[in-house]
């Protein structure tokens, strides 16, 4: 756990860290706005109890703090607004990986969860002490904004990174010997019900958000939110259609196996048509019979190859016929 | 059937057990909350009609009770609250087994019924006659909920171990030899279906509760049926979630065994198209012709064998071609 | 046809059958609840228009229910509620049959119309003539939710016996031979089809009919118009799950066949494979040439078997590889 | 194009046709209901623009009533409500028929508007100049509602032919050489589609009418229009009916397809394993060795079939076992 | 980036290019409607900025136009309407290409944003210019109006072009070698997605600009609105029934495959199964045994091409029965 927290108004701005809670609250000062992150929830109790009673944190909020599987939301209470919902980023070997943020947004306060320790905050730390922008010229609500669109401006890198593996897949979905292409295709596709399930709760809490009558949100933020809005829903609608495009991969495979089984079949078809019925005939004049009249005909044997010669070209001419080959 | 009786209020709490229902009601103390709990649905007219007389239960509800194939449901009547729903629990054998609760809410007391005798509620009882959390201090609308609320934490357990199982099924799927592996998929398809007509109705049910305008519920409670609707909520996703995984196992078998007859054909058509050519020809020189001028070249033998050795190759250059071999 | 009327008060009750509708109107008296039945649609243009007149029904109405293929549902008129839905029942072969049921519900009248001359509504004419339970004490709104209640919980039968057919399904979907598999599916698909045509839209009138705010309807109704509701919904629900359950049965079905060809597939290639370059052995010694200087080896003969020896364990041991035997 | 105008009220009824809109409008009579068909919808500029000028119809409806590809709807203007919808009807071919018809209604005014020249509304016609039924003495709003009345009514009769198309396609999905089969269902599946954006549109907009408060519907059309809707709900919820229909028959085609290729193999590997094996040994005795002892074993021609006749003898038990045969 | 500016009122209008928006908004007049339109996103900042200041526009709402990603929306400000949607057209090799198109309405002003710098609004401008209709005597909203109606009609175009294509597909389905078909399949259902994800929030969009209570929206654009509406309506049906047809192409395409490896399959087993049991009475009569007392007999020749004459017959015959022939 580390804890960090931030203060700033119009004029300025400064930032502390701490190892307790305790010393980190003694930092605060009156007026402005303070930023106070929690940076992984293990050993965080004493942290939690404390953020409890300064702010008036209700249990069940620590409780859905703590819980890092909790479905994204936005819930109002008396004092505070409770966020919680997913950051979706590529590890160090490019795998995608999931993980809580949880905001507790107050009049004059931000208290921000994560799950573990990345600099994903960084940019946003950098704009407030910096003066980037006009996020010291705006409130509370502003700063909870900006990490939300942070956090969600990550999930159109994890998209397109998606997008370009479902191009990848469609190209695998014809060849014929990759061993691992149905495997890779039901991860991506438990990756997408899992982002799915990230997406569409958020988009629906935003909205609920946009409705709220809360005076911790401010007027000037509706724009904000709409457009925070709209990104989800672009994101949700992006996910929608990977689904889509991703069972088309597999009814390609599919059709693909189907109509390569059918040329194997056709091979076997035509080499075995054309040669069981010859084979049959050139068994016949291998009989040890001692009456085969034909066996001492002088040019039985050529007749024989006229025949067999015949019967081929008949088989190849249906075949033909029958556009098999 | 089992009768136990529990009351108490901030200051203490005690516990009396019976054979009928008369003596039970006979221990009741005026003040505090009293929690009525019934163990077993057999033999339970006597209660049932106590119950009823008592407490003003309508006949419908009654009937509801024993009939344990009921949709979950919430239903408010003058003068309580009526709750049924599903408990989800492993037997001995890690089976997945179903049974009803119901619950009748009034301002000062909680009946509960429970279709078997399993000590599911132990940890209440526990924390009641313990003064353990606030669930002393708390009104009968809370008792409740703790039922409700720990009801509901089962459905975890047994969506975790669903979740174990489907991964299992997926390794299955790949594999040749398993003769159960459809049956079982299709036992837990139905397990789901099962489940899914547990969860979605409580859903449901429990946001229907949220609204409704009840004295009997006091607003201090929102908060608590607000996380156990989102717990239900989480349950319900995760049910459409597995039994999207789910079909996607079955699609990944499909495949697998269409991959699979796609390698089985290609041995054969390749061992067959490389061999029947080449029996064909050593079926020609098995005639008995007495004039076949071929049979008595010197060479005649080896320059065959050179023959099909070019058939062979040329076969195996055709099959590389493909990419079948 | 065959018209009857019952006539009840809490002190008393009876009932008279007639040829005509206008005399069986004469049997009329005040006070009290009157039933009338019509049994059979044949010929009963007579009875309409009396019931026409004397009831002041809407000859849109009487369409409806001579139309026996009509969309279940609940329609409020100046003067009665309307109420067509349908009655599914078991033949004598033990083959389901629907068969619309009709009501005409005035404040102190109730007129039902059967397609057929079936004893269905035996049961509550006995409870009414013999005083068995609360029913001569209610209203014509009570009648009529007593006759809708009980075509209601026929349908729980025909579902239950659906239910055993869609497990015996289960065991044939796995078997071989069954030839009647295929259609039978199909035909169960069709009435669950037709099931869900009669139960959903029933559901949703019943859940209109709970909101009709209408004189002829008392309030005290409404714990039996919920419960009504809640069967429906149930029957709804377990349409809907046998459906998944039966396009479940088909998938196990193809994935069955699948997997016996595969497995067929399989001793073809299998016996093939080891028998066709053994063969091809064969038939090079048997051929004619006059120089071939293995024939005349000694021990040739057993050298040749024992290379079909080790080309058939090769065989063998790339199958058991490839875990094909 | 074609133009005829008919007038009425409870005490008369006359019929008029006429070359050009301008004549025809000059045999308007003030008082009781005017109905203006236009049959055909080719150079009817003129047509419109008189009709626009003396209805006050907007430019948009003009263009409604002239993209015959449009959807049906219904739409409400200061003056005038605006109706466009399909009539379905089978040609002289039998092959199913799609035309728009569009309708605006005044207070005492219907204009049709027919895009060929069927007689479709003859029978309407005749019920006004006979007096037949109601028509006559209600207003513009019966006259509209009786002709969308008989246009819905041919839906059924379409939808009838193809219930019965789809019961020969079950039998059909059976056989085997049935080549016109699958395109013949395509056909049928896009024909569904069509219909369905007939009725599902229509549906919506005649719910839409029944709400809609207008001058122009009178009260006491209601119950005719709920019946309308009745009729148009049902045709909706067949075509879904036929929609699922018609994909089961596809599955059925497909599983019959599938056993069919399976027992083709069968008797493939079934004749090929049993004499696979045995060519083997025949084979062997064939070859030319010098030093082959068994050839002259005085009974070894015997023990050779023995030795075969059993080999025959397991592969059918075997086959037997495996409940092949 | 090319900048354009049109001034118009119901007597006159005139139009003016320029290099930079500054020089631009000086050509405005007082009075009449003003039409400014940009073409081309690249290097449009100073155009962009300027626009901002001048009319007012939020910062979201540039970023909205220079994300040429954005999802099709109407979103209402104090003192503008943001309007931002998509352009269908195909390009010079008849592919389909997307670009974004912006709106912003203001009561005297209209601020168009083209991706691309095609000359897509030219009959557009001819219609001011030339005074052609009624363009010159409505406001600003008619001519955003117009600007999205003559988009939309460009969706028909396109979409005109897939459903022939569609019924192309369905021709190539049946086919045997077109290898190209699958891979088309699956550009055609990508594009149908991408038009989905067009259309369908545009008809959200419209519906809810319909609602807006704006001044901006004079109320005699109502019929006009809802045509556009209608026509964007229309739109997203046909891209739902494509979609529904183009599954079905691929079933009729997994139908032919498997028809076709069926036909295959008999083929080769009638061959095989009349061939191989008589190649082994053929095999047998070659052995080399010295006691083979049929070898002698001095029809033994004839009376085996009787008994292989019968195998072939009963054969055929079986086949017959079984309809493979
Ligand atoms: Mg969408
Ligand atoms: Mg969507
Ligand atoms: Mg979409
Ligand atoms: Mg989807
Ligand atoms: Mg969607
Ligand atoms: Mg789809
Ligand atoms: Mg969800
Ligand atoms: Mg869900
Ligand atoms: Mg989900
Ligand atoms: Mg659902
Ligand atoms: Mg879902
Ligand atoms: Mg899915
Ligand atoms: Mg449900
Ligand atoms: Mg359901
Ligand atoms: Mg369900
Ligand atoms: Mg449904
Ligand atoms: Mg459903
Ligand atoms: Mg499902
Ligand atoms: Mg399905
Ligand atoms: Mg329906
Ligand atoms: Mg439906
Ligand atoms: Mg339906
Ligand atoms: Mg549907
Ligand atoms: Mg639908
Ligand atoms: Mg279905
Ligand atoms: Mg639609
Ligand atoms: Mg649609
Ligand atoms: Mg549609
Ligand atoms: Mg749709
Ligand atoms: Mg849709
Ligand atoms: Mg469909």
């Amino acid at each position: 756990m580390q804890l960090s927290i931030i203060g700033y108004d119009p004029s300025g701005a400064w930032m502390r860290q701490a190892g307790t809670m305790e010393e980190l609250l003694g930092y605060r000062s009156s007026g402005g706005i303070t930023w106070i992150n929690v940076n992984g929830l293990k050993d965080c109790g004493e942290a939690l109890s404390r953020l409890s009673e300064t702010y008036g944190v209700h249990p069940l909020t620590l409780e859905d703090i703590l819980n890092t599987e909790h479905r994204p939301k936005v819930e109002e209470f008396d004092d505070y607004i409770f966020i919680t919902f997913k950051l979706i980023k590529a590890n160090s070997e490019r795998r995608i990986e999931i993980e809580q943020v949880s905001i507790i947004l107050t009049k004059d306060t931000v208290i921000t969860f994560q799950e573990s320790h990345g600099p994903f905050f960084e940019p946003i730390r950098r704009r407030i002490l910096g003066n980037v922008g006009r996020i010291r010229k705006m409130g509370s609500d502003y700063l909870a904004y900006a990490i939300m669109d942070s956090v969600i401006d990550g999930y159109f890198v994890a998209l397109d990174d998606i997008g370009t593996k479902i191009e990848d897949f469609e190209d695998r979905a014809i060849l014929d010997n990759d061993a691992s292409f149905i495997p890779d295709l039901q991860d991506m596709k438990q990756l997408l019900l899992k982002i799915r399930r990230i997406v569409w709760p958020l988009r629906e809490n935003l909205s609920s958000l946009q409705r709220m009558e809360t005076p911790l949100v401010n007027e000037n933020l509706d724009p904000f939110l709409k457009d925070l809005y709209d990104n989800v829903l672009q994101a949700a609608e992006t996910v929608e259609t990977y689904r889509e495009l991703l069972s088309g991969v597999l009814e390609v495979n599919m059709s693909a196996v189907s109509n390569r089984m059918n040329s194997v079949m056709k091979v076997l078809t035509i080499i075995s048509t054309i040669f069981i019925p010859i084979t049959f005939i050139v068994g016949v004049y291998g009989m040890n019979f001692s009456n085969m009249p034909e066996l001492d005909y002088p040019y039985a044997y050529y007749v024989t190859w006229g025949v067999m010669f015949v019967i081929v070209i008949g088989m190849i001419v249906y075949f033909k016929r029958k556009k098999w080959i």
